[in-house]
Parts: structure tokens; sequence; C-alpha cells
């Protein structure tokens, strides 16, 4: 929380879009997120955002919830309208939008391999399966997770989205491929990993890492090396703050410079000598 | 408080210090009081600013209250101490030290008159009569105002200080004269006018209108002309402002840049032409 780039992000946005709004990160213990959200509205907010370990315990705390929040179990941004709180998930959404309009890919009738099965990984399949995709292959280590999501998945069987349990060999096979773990991460037990061999991918494919820190990750590296078109998790970091943006104010979000003030953030922290 | 001063002070000075602070104007309504103490207790607020309609109306919601805000059943400053938020009230405090300190105004052994019986005023009295002064004489237009600003520094009578009614004919005989109402104050029904005429003071006394919008108020106008000693409020609501800066930070209050933050926004605000 206090290394939130959240407030890097939105802060640079109100100031490119000239508005009287602040954004400020706070800690809020499980014991302390009821009364927070009381007086985030008494206080007259007009927006939250949610991040672990609230994204599930604040659903029964909030006036409503989007259809896709319902389905996920999970909130990420809250918004108010007429003093009332609606909570809507918005990760998969945001990837779907940065994967189409920052990167190019084309998504109707892709075939897209996708790894992990995460909070983030369900938004992303949920969103993934609701935009034109013909399959999906979901690739995990354990059933449960995988069972968990062909749940929630099921009901996108109308639209036509083949959704199968894959394995390290789907990622050769697929238009896209999605990293929605963590591996790579900076600060984390698996920092510098891969999370599969980048010689399973070829030129034509687009890879997306989830992960944004180092913004260079392992698996960027490495596709990038290879000739692999790829991107770091930045641009769908990006996206979910516009869409709160434009949730919250009622205008077009900055993109461009949300992502300069969050890229020159990162950057800052990863340069070597300075401690975080 | 969509005009409030105290972000332009507060900010300001958080500025001056290097601190990771902001401070926000929040309109809440009577309902909502509650809920809005609880959140920022969640939220983690190291202080609160208090102002009408709420100062009376907090007391109960607070886990402890200093013997001053007691006595005067009203708060306007929270500052919150391991989770525990404690209320008090320095508008009188801030006086003084503001007299002594910006003034340069001798208050041992002082004779005062001063006007108004309202919250404002009832703090001033309560300081005033603790700082060392002979007498106070109390001017306003109600009985009842007056009985219950005696009541409440009945109190002092051990420390020899002398409590009456005045009238008119006290303002020439004191030391210092002290205009607690808010007669005069732009965008009141009595904007423009003087609470008393000029002619009743001397060279040798000291005039203090806690008013300070206008910048220029009409009684400092009239005083300056006649050339007695004067000052408005901006030292006054400086010193407010640095005593909740040093309760909440820990550290000396950049008074003078706060000062100067504060007059540049009521110059600007009086600025023709400008719609507020």
């Amino acid at each position: 929380m206090r290394h939130s780039l959240s407030p890097v992000l939105f802060n640079s946005a109100f100031a490119a879009a000239g508005l009287d709004c602040v954004y400020l990160a706070m800690e809020v213990g499980p014991e302390s997120l009821a009364h927070a959200i009381m007086g985030l509205r008494a206080l007259g907010a007009i927006g939250i955002s949610v991040t672990m370990p609230h994204k599930e315990k604040i659903v029964p705390l909030l006036d409503e919830v989007t259809p896709m929040a319902r389905l996920l179990k999970s909130v990420n941004v809250v918004r108010t309208v007429d003093g009332n709180l609606i909570g809507d998930t918005t990760d998969g959404t945001a990837l779907v939008m940065a994967l189409r309009d920052s990167h190019g890919v084309r998504l109707e009738g892709a075939k897209v391999a996708m790894l992990g099965t995460g909070s983030a990984a369900r938004s992303v399949a949920v969103a993934i399966c609701g935009s034109g995709i013909a399959s999906v292959e979901l690739i995990g280590r354990s059933d449960s997770g995988y069972v968990e999501m062909a749940n929630l998945l099921s009901g996108f069987a109308p639209l036509g989205v083949k959704v199968s349990r894959g394995d390290l060999g789907s990622i050769g096979r697929c238009d896209v491929v999605i990293n929605a773990t963590s591996v790579g991460m900076s600060g984390t037990a698996s920092e510098g990993e891969l999370p599969f061999p980048i010689e399973l991918m070829g030129s034509g494919q687009f890879l997306y890492d989830l992960v944004y820190s180092p913004l260079e990750t392992p698996l960027v590296k490495a596709a990038s090396s290879a000739g692999v078109r790829c991107a770091n998790g930045v641009s769908m970091l990006t996206q979910i703050a516009a869409l709160a943006f434009t949730d919250w104010t009622g205008e077009t979000a900055p993109v461009e410079s949300m992502r300069a003030a969050v890229e020159a953030a990162l950057a800052e922290r990863g340069r070597p000598g300075l401690v975080e």
C-alpha cells in the first residue's frame, strides 16, 4: 500500500485534466473496513480503489455491484452515485482494452493460452471469454484451480468459446499467451524466474505479462531477445486507472500522461542504490 | 466549506515543511457526522479540523477532550494518538499567541473590552482570562449571552480577573479592544459596517478584529485612518492552523509561509471581477 503506484497514476491524471481532486493511499486493516467504507460515504469520496485483502470482503458493504463483480465475487473499484456506493471489477476489461488499444492485438477468433488461476487470472479469463475469442486453454498447477475457473467460464458456452485445460504444449499453438501469475515479479520468491521457457513461443504470437515490476520483466526480456512481440502489465495497470478515472469524474482519462507517470515511477523504483 | 481557507493554509505548510500530507475540505451533514468520524479513525487520518455546525456535536464521538474543550463544550481540532481521537478548542489560545507574538501586545495586567458572546467570543474570553489580564468588560446585546459568559468565566475569579458587563463606554477606557462579532464580514448582512464608532478609541489602545474578510475590514480601515494600532483576524487564523499543524505532525509550523499563503488567497478572493 505504501508502495502503491495508484497515487502517482491518479494524481498525475487529475493534474493533467485540471481537476480539483486528490487520490490518497490509506492502509485499512480488515477489522476497520466497514468503518472506513461508512466514513468514505459520509465524507463524500467520489470513488475508492480496493486492493487485497479487501476485494471480497467489501462486497456486502456496498449498495450495489455490477454483474461482473457479482460473478467474480470481487471488487477493485467503487464509484459514488447519489450517495450510493457501486462496486465493479475491471482488471479483465482493462487487459482486453490494453491488448486492443495499446498493442493492436486482434482478439476476435483468437486462440488464447493463459497461465494462472488467481484473482487477477479469473477476472482476465472472464473478460477474454467475452471479447470474441475462439478458445482459451487454462494452464495452472492445481486441479481445483482449473475446476473453479471452468465453472466460472461455463456461462460463456453460448458464445461458442471453447474452454479447456492446457499445459506447456498449449503455449506454442495459441495466438495470444497471457501470464496471469506473479512469476518473475521483483520482491517475490520467483524474482528473475520465467513462468515457462520462451523457446515454446514463436514470432507470430503475442505475449502479455501481467507483471510490471521490474519494467523489463524476465519474460518480456526473454521474449524480446527471441523476437516475440510482447508487453508488460503497465498498459493494463494504466487502463484500470483510466476506467476508474472516467467512472469517477465523467471525463476522458489522459491515458498517455498516466502511463508516462507510472513508467517514470517504476523506473525510479528500479534504479540501483535507491532504497524503497 | 467550499470556500474554506484551511486547505490553502495547511497544504502550503505541508509543502514548506516537506511533509507527505494533504489537507482536504469535506462537507459532512449532521446526519453523517458519526460515520465520518468513525471513517477518519479507520482511514488513519492524523488530524481533523472541525467547523460549524459540528463543534458541539462531535464531543461525544471522540475518545477524549482537553479541559478547555470540556469547559467550552466545543472542539475545533482533533488529533489522533495511537488510534484515539482527542479533541481540543484552540481559538482563544491562538488569539492570545497572535496578540503576543505577531502584534507585541502585553496582556499581563491589561484591561480588555470584548464585543460578542458567540462561540468564538467564548473561546477568546476564556483564553484571555487565563493570560494574566486584570479585567475584561463584556459588551453584547443580549442579557442571556452575558449571563452565560459570566458563568463560564466565574472559574477565573481566583486568578484575580475582574469580569463585568460593559457597554460602548468601556471601549475608551481599555488597553485592548477585541471585536469577536462578525460585524463587517464580507458576504454577511453587516458587510461594510462598523461594530462601534472608531471615535471611541485613541492612539494608546490596541484593536483586534477577528474578522479577516475583506483583508482590510471596515474596523481596521477606520482604525488605521484614526491612528489606532490594529490587526485583522489573519494572525489568529494562522495561529489556529499552526497549533493544529504542530499537534498533528510534531513539527514547528512554518507560520510565516502559512500567513503569506492565506493572505494571498484572501487578496485573490477580494479581487474585483472574480466570482467565488
